[in-house]
């Protein structure tokens, strides 16, 4: 049994993998689904784990979690399962976690209040080293820990601290003005919650769009589609 | 001119629809994007745009786009483009965009009032009735003139004004309480926003998880893809 599990393993593993042993875009994809599922594990205290439970845990077929899975080499002996904190590690060094990004984020309004509140970042390896606002009122304080600073001092901070990632939690109008202040200053990516589609002519600055409207019409549409069916029942 | 285009607009359209004259899956994916773009124009006064624009604009082919929505009849004669305010009707009703929803949102700390502040809900003809929160504090106050209530009322207050939508912005621990006085209560839809993935025995409620964390790290992901093509150069 054991042997053709390896065969198997041998097969998948050709099979989820590219050119210089890097691991299939389709596959990189789905990894940070994987990367919450196994942290939660490794904090509930759980060190190892079935493809079977892993399978019924994440919704996921088992044949898939294998087929994803076993090119890390995260497989032990047949009936040992997955070694979470391996895989975790391992799925972490290859999503670029852990290498020590430092982020900054720009808006201290409610939602860079509610970014400022969160273990997102610290999970992935990422501190968050200031927040920037226009208010005099909260510049200077600190939010969560997280001191603010004034906008103005946005470009010096990023290019004197080796800022990589920055936060935009700032109103649509003034996205622009910000990120290429911080494009300016060296930040390698940007992480756009302005509502609005932030373009750079800078093709070597990763954008990630936020839009969260489009995942509450998808909610609609599904609600919708919903009660049609039951109409028709 | 004109006789091939509508020869070639009907062939696009027999292709992307499916029996019933139904809209395909892949065509309902990409509309909540055409629905920003397209209110964003409406909004700026722009009432028809061509496909060549449009294609620039979003960054997606003409053909794509043609494909896309010819088959809503929104394309008019040759040269004139397409009608923005039609087209935007026409995907705000397929989307199940302004079918009255109610919503509510439970938690009103950050995330909370940060989802109080913005017009994602109203544009999509959803309107926020009210906040649910534990905090004394803030209990009896206007949240963005949204008012907030004991989450002792949770129940009663969906059932009683017919509430569809309930918004999840509380700690991961109390989310499926939260999520179960909800249902009980009729609501049709839940957008999760704890950071956990919500899965309900009742499979006519939609949930959406919305997980944050997930798109950060493909932005680390894409950061350290792009440094360590750079080293390579």
């Amino acid at each position: 049994m054991e042997s053709i599990d390896k065969i198997h393993g041998t097969f998948e593993k050709k099979q989820s993998e590219q050119k210089n042993g890097q691991v299939s875009a389709a596959v990189i994809k789905r990894l940070p689904r994987y990367h919450r599922y196994l942290g939660d594990l490794l904090r509930e205290g759980i060190l190892r784990i079935s493809s079977a439970s892993l399978s019924r845990l994440m919704n996921v077929t088992a044949s898939q979690i294998r087929q994803d899975l076993n090119c890390f080499g995260g497989f032990g002996q047949q009936g040992y399962g997955y070694n979470v904190k391996y895989l975790y590690g391992k799925i972490s060094e290859l999503l670029g976690v852990n290498e020590g990004y430092r982020a900054v984020i720009v808006g201290a309004g409610n939602l860079g209040s509610a970014l400022a509140a969160t273990h997102m970042f610290e999970r992935r390896g990422i501190a968050r080293v200031a927040m920037f606002d226009t208010n005099p009122d909260i510049i200077g304080t600190k939010i969560y820990g997280i001191p603010v600073y004034s906008v103005d001092e946005l470009g010096s901070f990023c290019e004197r601290e080796s800022i990589s990632i920055g936060v935009l939690s700032v109103p649509k109008e003034a996205a622009y003005d910000v990120a290429r202040v911080m494009v300016d200053a060296g930040v390698k990516g940007l992480w756009n919650f302005a509502n609005m589609e932030l373009k750079l002519d800078n093709p070597d600055v990763i954008v990630e769009n936020i839009h969260l409207g489009d995942s509450l019409m998808k909610l609609c549409f599904k609600i919708k589609t919903k009660s049609e069916e039951a109409d028709n029942d």
